[in-house]
């Protein structure tokens, strides 16, 4: 496989072929863990980690719909890539949505031109990290975090910390190698394996003024205020994806392997009326968890247009939408990745196939903050007309 | 309230001032049953019933998308007038896909004119009613037919039957005072009151061969193939509103007159967790609902815009995304309609609030058909990637 | 029917007798509402209002397993009279657990002898009646109460009332012919709507102090704090005899009059795959809903037996058996009353048959308390292992 | 820890202390997988392989209660060895339905004195296995077998075969070490690692007639029926101790590891109303779960104890018993261990922790026969009456 991110390719056919390659070899990396180094690359040659930089910028100028469409198809088969991709364009965007216009254009032109891939070190439950205040044009980054998606090979890492006795986050853009950094290769979980959400270890760690994303800064303003809602609606499109990756092989695998149950009356699998009612059911949650991650999308890309017209009640309506939409993909994904197996049967539990690395990938992904407060948020909307609040999860 | 349907209104705004109307006696109604002759005479006088006529005949011109949302609207406050008003539509439309170019338009132009009111007397499942092949241009109806919803003060009705030793329907449009048709006041029960839902009876009644609408004849085409579509999605439509009028009286309810539980820790049910909670479960069904209502509704909008060049692999998506949304909207309307109580509390069971008629509407129309079958469909389609095949249920 | 309590009969078979008198018009009177005077003299005639005191007190001496039996079985065909026979029960256990020895020999060989029918206007969330201090031996009753269950025709009244400034209930058993009692008939709700579960209103009523319930008084001992357990657990068997019914007659219904659905490749509904899927779901969750209730009846039994040894944590783990008993009741219960209907199909819809009844009761009767703070409660002790704090509701 | 099975200790209090040991190594031994020949080798030395042995045949003379109860001791902690030593006691079940009382006394003696541990290769779903028929007091089977749980490491086999041309099993009681009988170490599946459940291949294998099980043979008798229902009652058990393991685990976790969400307003997750509520959902359903697992537990002791006088109906009534509790420890099962990651959070996803391994476990055990087909059993008895048909899995 080739790919010339010179030529104008639909970014889609693009992320196809991919996920084609990564297929291959999903169950056996997901056995493997670790870091998909050959994946990472083949990310880098595509030109898919600049879709979000507007074409003024050398970028793709793609929208939310597209690229979260490229991460829907990644997740279809590699739940571990889908996440770190996505989270390439959220800390894009959390770049443009926090910095200033100048650091915007900066770090996006340099994306585009040197294809980095960006890694996370914002966490803001895991307090360990502190700032000084600038002194100099200096600070000094000190302490550990948590659950740093895609810092391991990443080129550009943003890091959040608190200044000692403030509770604002102050958040970072820095390379990856810059003296100090110290990316753990200590992430061994059930699922998502190839994610590298390991520790950061900040040692000492010089920043320079203009490397701080503070014009708006971290929530700064209602447009500053959409990253949680990128964050939240890439998570959901990722659970989308392994859905319905999940329900596709299921599927595959029922008609090619599975046998009519002997008490069945009839000859095949794919006429049991129990096996089409578990695909009925299946698929009614998928096809609204589709429905409302459509509508999400199609939220968050106004909000996104508005720009500093964004006000506060469309951002609410858009959060909600997304809220909606997380509910429904955790709650459809749980069901199929856990629910495909009545309808493959006891030989697709077989290590080779893999299977239950849908479930594994889900389950972890799906506990970044918990389901029962976005239901809340629903239900205070439904209730009282209330909107969510803004913060990083909401 | 004054209706003048020579001025050219919003038909919402119309439905809207209706619906208010509705809502006032809709309890009182419930409980008295038989037939809303005011109410049906509203409609009359609104122009709203010959939405769906093109204006070149005469009529509204209106698409799916705005008559459905009257349908929707209108069930907020009263599931039988709403599905009445639904099926004046049905009846329109199966003139329109069964019979010829000018069958429609002669009668079509009458509905406008006359402001005929239609009913229903079409029931493929009833198999009591026969009619003899055509002699001198006449037939003769016999019989009777149960689940005639809005015979009773119609000026024409749909009526199904079968000459003796075939299978195929035939379908005539006929007045229903034509001499020998007995519309039996005999619907009382247990919801869906006012729908007149009883027994006609045809005693030698007399057809002439421009009644019956053969051309292209029932399901006698792609197009024609249509109809179950728009039935379906219409009970939808009314299950939706039902849902949507159920949780917006909870929560008029809640936050009336509902106390807080003594042992949750705050003032107002407003703020329980649980209730909230509850909401929250409600509303992202709810949202589910929609999503995928108004995902089939312009997907019927495409397949009716289509006309005779409407593929049999188009009509299949369409009525795939009929199902599921008759599947999503018969959950969240039960599970809506029957969990109100759970937020509103005992003192909303009296009966002067009378607010199980959400449920007993709703768990009485969603009979129509069994929604397992459509959940049959569903996976059938996920499963072996069949589509429905056209009856007149699917 | 002639019912000879002198005779020693089984009391489960008169409950039968009485039972299948009952089913007769229960229906008829469901619509009727009021008060089922004809009913409640059979059940005074019958004996079984004593079934709890026992023999040496002149009563049958009857365990809880045998008296919620006979609930049980009566709320199969009539959920409104089991409310109002259970809760005789609950008030001779509130004389017995509130009061002092004397007070509960005198009262149950009273109900004995004069086949007393007792009522209910204890209410603890309903603050409007007060209570005077004891001045000469005497107290007077000021005031409201609301959900007074079995308050019209009943010999005697257990009242709930505060004095001013002061938290504790006072609570008191009188003649409902005292001077100053006047029991509205104002219950008219959508369910249980022969349980009279109207208004009480008293005005000046005198009480004389050997009338109150004060030793040990309301929750006043270990003991004494079974009392919130028996109205639970009888709740749960109200509950569970409803779904039990509604089953059974679901199955009636859909062997005799339903018709296989024409895709369903049958001929008969009793073969149609997803119809006995339907049944034996309702079954698992009936089979559940009676295996716990029947281990919290044991429970209970136990508990009673220990008298004023029973320590808390034997009640709590009583009550902990109830709070599940009361969940899955009411949710087995919820889910057969609405899915009956599924399996019986749109013309069991019929005001005739009235199945509707089914669910109208069991709702009404499970908004009595939140079972949100039920599942809370059992959490607490799968988590933390607390025990349910005795209170009113737990 | 040492065991000395010739003191006379209570087989739970040998169970427990097992499981305490099984459980320090439960999470690393699946990630192993393979035999668990030290907790194979401990449960020889431990004399619980013959609790099923009569007294008089050498055994301790248990009922099945104390039996399945060591079995869920073991599931709580480690689904594997839980499942292997179920298996042991249906082979000597098998041997006691199936076999003459000659062959049950010389094989369960033997059972008890060389500490034999049993390893299945009755298959009826795998037709690959042939027999010939009987000549001169001898045949030879020859073929494979797929899903042989435990064979690996075991003393004797049960093996299934078919004569060609006749439907009905052989089946023989064969020392593992027969010549010819190759048992694969190919099981690496996702779940229930440690069962060996991999290939045992039969190269013309010898069995002589008194090694074959036919008096009364295969499902031969009333009481030989019950084979099946030992069968599934001890996978319900398994079940249930995989899911209390799960709850218990959780409950360990949420308490001294897990924080409480930022946006809960209470400081410790045991005090949070969401998690709360979830706890009390898994009880609920575990409790279901138990109630109805031991009470199949009884109705099948009752019916074993019943011998060669048990009726069709009794047994009828033991098989529904077992296939609710089956049906019930499923679903309690899947949620609690899919759910508990829900109250534990994003960091108990932690490989080392393991605590994927419930799930694995769980659904890949619950895939050993369609729950579907469980749920049409139980169906067809509230609807129809029926009995489930006895076969090798019903």
């Amino acid at each position: 496989m080739s790919l010339d991110p010179s030529a104008a390719r639909d970014p889609l056919a693009i992320a196809d072929e991919l996920a084609r390659s990564f297929a291959s070899t999903a169950a056996e990396r997901d056995k493997r863990g670790g870091t998909p180094k050959a994946e990472r690359d083949l990310l880098r040659r595509s030109g898919l980690l600049s879709l979000l930089v507007p074409e003024e910028l050398g970028g793709a100028g793609a929208g939310w719909p597209l690229l979260l469409g490229v991460v829907r198809r990644f997740a279809e088969v590699d739940g571990a890539i889908a996440h770190v991709y996505g989270f390439q364009h959220l800390m894009l965007a959390t770049v443009r949505l926090f910095g200033s216009g100048a650091q915007w254009r900066r770090l996006a032109r340099s994306t585009v031109e040197r294809s980095w891939f960006w890694g996370n070190a914002l966490n803001p439950l895991d307090p360990r990290t502190t700032i000084t205040p600038p002194r100099g044009g200096e600070r000094v980054l000190q302490g550990v975090k948590s659950f740093c998606s895609g810092a391991t090979d990443s080129d550009m890492l943003i890091v959040s910390a608190t200044q000692p006795g403030e509770a604002r986050l102050v958040i970072a853009a820095i390379p990856t190698d810059r003296a100090g950094v110290v990316v753990h290769q200590d992430w061994d979980n059930m699922g998502q394996r190839q994610t590298d959400s390991g520790t950061v270890e900040l040692r000492d760690v010089l920043v320079s003024e203009d490397e701080i994303l503070s014009t708006p800064g971290p929530l700064g303003s209602v447009l500053a205020s959409l990253r949680p809602c990128i964050a939240q609606l890439t998570f959901a499109t990722v659970y989308l994806g392994i859905a319905e990756g999940a329900l596709a092989e299921a599927g595959r695998y029922t008609r090619a392997q599975t046998r009519a149950w002997f008490a069945s009356g009839v000859e095949r699998p794919t006429e049991d009326p129990y096996v089409l009612r578990r695909y009925g059911e299946m698929w009614v949650g998928l096809e609204a968890a589709r429905a409302l991650t459509e509508k999400a999308t199609l939220a968050l890309q106004r909000a996104w247009d508005a720009g500093d017209a964004l006000s506060p009640e469309a951002r609410g309506a858009c959060a909600l939408a997304i809220a909606a939409a997380k509910v429904a993909t955790t709650r459809a994904g749980l069901e199929i990745t856990s629910g495909m197996f009545d309808v493959t049967g006891a030989r697709a539990t077989t290590a080779a196939a893999g299977l239950d690395r849908y479930w594994r990938n889900l389950r972890t992904h799906t506990l970044h903050d918990p389901v029962d407060y976005k239901i809340r948020e629903l239900g205070d909307h439904a209730l009282n007309g209330a909107l969510p609040k803004p913060s990083f999860y909401s």
